[in-house]
């Protein structure tokens, strides 16, 4: 396998597997295990990767970070709501 | 800021954003809002970034992406155990 494979299964599959926490989630309501600090500087980091994959017009960084902070960004929502609701524990 | 400094600060903060997680699982030990798929997918595409970097031979890649596995690797580790005593779903 070349190193562009490797590394677009590696970018494939950490974006993908947002997807069914994000389902989880939809289904329970239920954060309560999640920690918002994570999902925080994920969200951070993450829009940070999309800039990176812009500045050098990388379509791939660009488009697996893009639908990463959809994913992780409504899972933070989530969170962020349960908190303020008084219902989780950050 | 150049492109390098962005990419360095997104891959920095995608892995520190993990340990809030580990610290958060480490106390309570509740698992039950965690996805079991989520950061099954998790380890196995950070292995494959991993292995990406190691081709490139990218020390950066390398080591961001080790320790992401060990901090992913310990959430699914305590989602499995938690899953297999059946006292969470998956």
């Amino acid at each position: 396998m070349n190193s562009e494979l490797i590394g677009g299964i590696g970018a494939s599959l950490t974006t993908i597997a947002y997807l069914p926490q994000v389902f989880k989630i939809f289904k329970t309501k239920d954060t309560t295990a999640i920690s918002l600090m994570m999902f925080l500087l994920m969200n951070i980091g993450v829009t940070f990767w999309l800039k990176y994959g812009i500045i050098i017009k990388q379509q791939q960084v660009l488009w697996s970070n893009l639908i990463t902070l959809c994913l992780a960004g409504y899972i933070f929502y989530i969170k962020l709501k349960n908190v303020i609701k008084n219902k989780e524990k950050i």
